[in-house]
């Protein structure tokens, strides 16, 4: 999915003091949440132009292109926008299967036990030490 | 799923500013979507505790238990963290089937479509003007 128009609706930016908004990237075939961040409307629009997952990134003050580095760069298959149009929530075609720079297909790969500790649950697709080098 | 103990995990509350992270909220059966709002450390604790997701409202600077006005309430059957701890992913169990103060089942009802307007396709399960009088 690419859309170049300038006309398109978008989140309301203004509702963050920082002009961000939150973006979970979804699996589009199984549902699986991937990750969450962040976008600014420069990401928006970028990820709109280019059809991939374009985010804002809070530690190093820049446009991050998921997967630039990786490879896993995230397709963007559908988007939805939250009743406060202030949250985006990405149907996304995962490449490399793995989101999370930890290697796990998913960010969110620990689960809180009953004990109150956290378990990683996740599916290890790659070892990040030979990925980023 | 309750937890009573104070020696759980919990996310790194202070990644920002104002120690609220993004919490999301995942149908456990279906996998769908529902909302995105905030927890700080008390909204995270009560939800341990009660086993209903607890937010943090940033308009109205309150704890709020998600169908505390509706009886919409979200009881939790899973808590993931993700890999920089500053974002959470519940899966719950939405009962009455509607999480969107709108009436809808999610709040992500709304999808960009290819001439860049916003159009509901989500399924409304309720009149929210029947709900909240």
């Amino acid at each position: 999915m690419m859309m170049s128009g300038k006309d398109f609706a978008e989140p309301d930016f203004s509702k963050s003091a920082d002009g961000l908004v939150a973006a979970i990237a979804q699996d589009w075939q199984t549902g699986e949440v991937l990750m969450l961040a962040w976008m600014n409307r420069q990401s928006w629009r970028r990820t709109l132009e280019t059809g991939h997952a374009t985010y804002w990134s809070r530690s190093r003050r820049t446009l991050w292109t998921k997967g630039e580095s990786s490879g896993n760069v995230q397709k963007i298959r559908e988007i939805y926008l939250d009743c406060d149009l202030d949250a985006v929530l990405m149907k996304v075609e995962q490449v490399g299967d793995a989101a999370c720079h930890q290697g796990y297909r998913s960010c969110f790969y620990r689960r809180l036990a009953e004990d109150g500790s956290l378990e990683a649950v996740g599916e290890r697709i790659f070892d990040p030490g030979t990925v980023y080098k």
